[in-house]
């Protein structure tokens, strides 16, 4: 064929399509690493000083071993070969391309890391170790696949009334590891002094609110990788697309912010922090999903709604629950995530058409993504609660009282974090 | 006409290149987000520490306020179509494409919290809010157009000698903030302790330079979007004019900084890190303007002149106008940004051709920056001196003295940043 | 020549491909940049809170002056015309692309502040801009182009059994920087109070763990520019092989980490967060030169590897040689930059075929290698020893012992980073 014909000139300009989806892949993924600094950043600020290094030892260790293990078998489990739709295989440390290996790494971290917060200041690191193994080699792989490897949950053969959306990971991503979160934090128990005597939940406040406040930054900036990224290419529609997925990214994390900033100064009589930064992310999780399905409008409408409802959610958790989620990762990750997911079903949209029950869309996708949705919520208990079970009743999941008391930082890791106010912190 | 015809050739580069374009005007816009976190940590790190919770909630208000209203109304305000020249309009959420209105919503944002630093410690938390609005949906977006929009300060028909010049944002975005910021800073009035009975200026040290450094590199690092995807393509000489504006920008940044460090060693005695921080900023300021029209010695002198600029100005503004600008931001953004302005007029070039009146460019240039810069200055102390003296007669913009002394983190969020110092810090 | 013929066809891609790679590579070195405030943190909170003002003060420096010296001078003797192979030239102020004269200067002032964490808490400031100087304008750029400017380390015409390979600089960034680190840390000897009178070493707990591991992270995140744009290009094969760069990046880190984690476990019988830190910046180091030559299991044995030796030569450093490098300059980018630049001869790749002793690939690399090793630790070594003489002769090393006691914030720079702190620092 004469390099003058039409083929030649077609794939030109389809590989460098190729190439720059890849470049914006890389760089996404390279984002979204820097989102375990913004989670280490979010649970220690919003914790005590006494936990500091081993809640960075956490976050360290799920980047680590999570890319190592997700590159041994996960990814095969998510990517590989799959002909039930269930669970993919293709042999150990497979690799169909390095940008998409690593941008699928860190999204395995992620899911990993969210537990962390939920569980801090009263968990044994080595069964940190071995759960967080568990999560990026099996639990989050094999549910990834059913999304995200063309899996069951895309095939309209089957059960499924449409295809499940799930463009960045609400469920795959937040909600797996928001309900890991939970099952984890109901099984290790409260803190020491969380609910007195009577049930009434004490509050205990973060050590460090900048902090705190510089990570959301880090997570909301590290974010439009983790969503704009999972276009996955780049090059005509997916420029737009992918550009516009930054764009109600960050519309619906402002509206979340402002949701929870105005909800917590009515409930509360002051604008809150702490609920303003969940507020933030609680808006990121929401558009999540929907995020290549979704008008600014619709955007905005649903991340201020995800804003409401992680205040009311961390609330409930805390007070009537009674669970003890330091950092109120479920609320966040998978009362907002499930939120983000359903939210498709009701308006979201397929370029300029509506595919939502309230824009004219009909049932089917609202059905598609309350499977979804109870699908990886139930996955993801029931996992979780058997390996957390499992590990309960043999290497334990809980430090001693003592252990508790004094900090995690010197009993588990010999080391404070501020070592220069070793006495002040004892007195706290 | 036929596929190997001249024109899809030509057509199919230039579609590359506009998503290369987008691509990086994105990425760009991203790294301009990340400049609220600068933003908040530099303007904390360098007040005290019972305020550090409501900088945190002013910083992340102005991007999550900012976005909504920058969508619903300011864009169209700013790049609208615009018949005068002087005021665009095309609907409200008007989007011309995502990757742009992203990129020009995190640059309004910028905008706004300029003017959150100067004020810290004693105004309203509600009255910020009601500023912010007014600042992000009306008077940035207003000014803005005048230069981004083809509006009346490229006009050569009308009154202006040549085309007006300010590639980033010296005046357009930095002085309109750092004059807003003045004005309020003169309107709220001093810190209570900031000025003796005598008058004399007491300082008020920061009371976390490690973070105020490290936001400092978090804004040059976002710095570099901020000009470099000001050249809002890529590909051809676009790709080497916008590598070529990184390179100046951080050669400016660098002179600033060098600059302040030993004009404060001189001036004080011992190389200052306030200063020395102050004054990166100052040279990052200094080259706005100017990144798309100067060589890499002409950025040098303008960033290193910035940064004595800056050491003069805060000196004056404290000591001489009696004002009290709790982190410079008067002197970094306006004072640096109407030089940065001006020297284009001075040693700018275009291409290869001086366009100054030291190089042979003649007057012409240096006027139309004059004009440009006084406009910026006049729009943005009239029209903030007008709405911040309704908000003064109206809702207040001062907490109370009682509230000032215990810090408005407890008394406007009841919350500390760090609340096992509690005790301590009330004893400082 | 017809628009239709090849060769227009053909430069047209070239062009798509050579602005993609200068994409790639300024964002690179935006990324790079980063690494500056990575450094200025994993220093600043591996150490006492009574020099962290000095600390940032130097990392500023080294970026601002650095830039300044490596435009002025530096890239010319690196990157200029080299008839020797040893040392270039093009004159003043040279500049063959602004993308890479960005990328290299950021390089550079990498190098420069791997010395500044060895010597804290000791060095007079002004010394440390004289010797910051030096090693941006001369020790660094000389020694750069031996490699990166087709010097005799890759003229195998010359004594060179094969070309040297160091893809990102193992040894011509890191090596160099940590062996002038040693020197520096050993001329201008230990903290006071870092030996007992019997010569045992005690330890000196840094005041900030959290902000430590923050710094990791940011480095981390900016090392994938580092390596990843030394690239230099994106396009086709370069595409695919940049997304592999940063792919055994993260692994070689993960792996780093992860060794040292389980080192110090076994070694202290807890899992350390300093050697965890190290551990993962060993990893880096550890892939730096081979990241283009590496298979991923290479890639992780490698980095392992690394995490182990960068926890025997912390405590062999300290307890057997006591010299006082105040965080692991040395041991971090020397020693693991040594073991990055060897391994390549032991299991390297070029493409599918093995390269190294243990993988077929017969001596002749390794020994180039070892060479390539050679060269740079004895030209940083005695460069570094040669002017830090000098400067130690005449302008001194070293702050006086009242000084040192009372912290180099106060003394040199007139203020502390934590001021609130002021009396409780003292105390400690």
């Amino acid at each position: 064929m004469s390099l003058f014909s039409l083929p030649l000139f077609v794939q030109d300009t389809a590989a460098v399509e190729g190439d720059m989806g890849m470049l914006w892949m890389l760089i996404s993924g390279i984002l979204v690493f820097l989102m375990q600094a913004g989670f280490t950043l979010v649970e220690s600020g919003m914790t005590r000083s006494k936990n500091v290094v081993n809640i960075a030892m956490k976050n360290v260790l799920d980047i680590a071993v999570g890319s190592l293990v997700f590159w041994f078998i996960g990814y095969s489990l998510m990517y590989g070969e799959s002909a039930s739709g269930w669970i993919g295989w293709s042999g150990f440390m497979f690799n169909q391309g390095p940008a998409d290996l690593f941008f699928q790494t860190v999204f395995c971290a992620t899911a990993a890391t969210i537990v962390s917060g939920a569980i801090a200041g009263r968990t044994k690191y080595s069964t940190y170790i071995i759960f967080s193994v568990v999560l990026t080699a099996i639990i989050y792989p094999i549910a990834g696949g059913w999304e995200w490897n063309g899996g069951w949950l895309n095939d309209t053969e089957g059960i499924m009334p449409a295809e499940f959306i799930d463009f960045a990971g609400s469920s795959v991503v937040h909600a797996v590891g928001g309900w890991a979160a939970i099952v984890a934090a109901a099984l290790v128990g409260p803190r020491l002094g969380k609910y007195t005597a009577e049930g009434k939940a004490v509050s205990i406040p973060g050590h460090n609110k900048l902090l705190a406040a510089l990570g959301v930054f880090i997570l909301w900036f590290g974010w439009f990788g983790f969503n704009g990224g999972s276009q996955l290419a780049w090059g005509g529609d997916d420029a737009t697309g992918a550009s516009m997925v930054v764009l109600v990214t960050n519309l619906a994390a402002a509206a979340g912010a402002v949701g929870a900033l105005f909800l917590s100064w009515i409930k509360y009589k002051k604008p809150n922090l702490d609920m303003t930064l969940n507020g933030a992310l609680a808006g990121l999780v929401s558009i999540t999903a929907g995020c290549g399905n979704m008008s600014e409008g619709g955007a905005i409408i649903a991340g201020f709604i995800g804003g409401l409802i992680v205040v009311f959610s961390m609330e409930f958790v805390e007070q009537k629950l009674k669970i003890d989620d330091a950092v109120g990762a479920f609320s966040v990750h998978a009362v907002a995530g499930a939120w983000g997911t359903l939210v498709i079903g009701l308006w979201g949209i397929d370029g300029d058409t509506g595919i939502g029950l309230l824009n004219g869309g009909g049932a089917n996708q609202f059905l598609a993504q309350l499977i979804g949705t109870l699908a990886y919520a139930i996955w993801a208990v029931v996992t979780s609660f058997i390996f957390l079970t499992i590990l309960k009743k043999t290497v334990g999941l809980r430090v001693s009282e003592k252990v508790e008391i004094e900090g995690l930082d010197l009993s588990e890791h010999g080391a404070l974090a501020y070592p220069g106010k070793r006495q002040r912190e004892i007195e706290e």
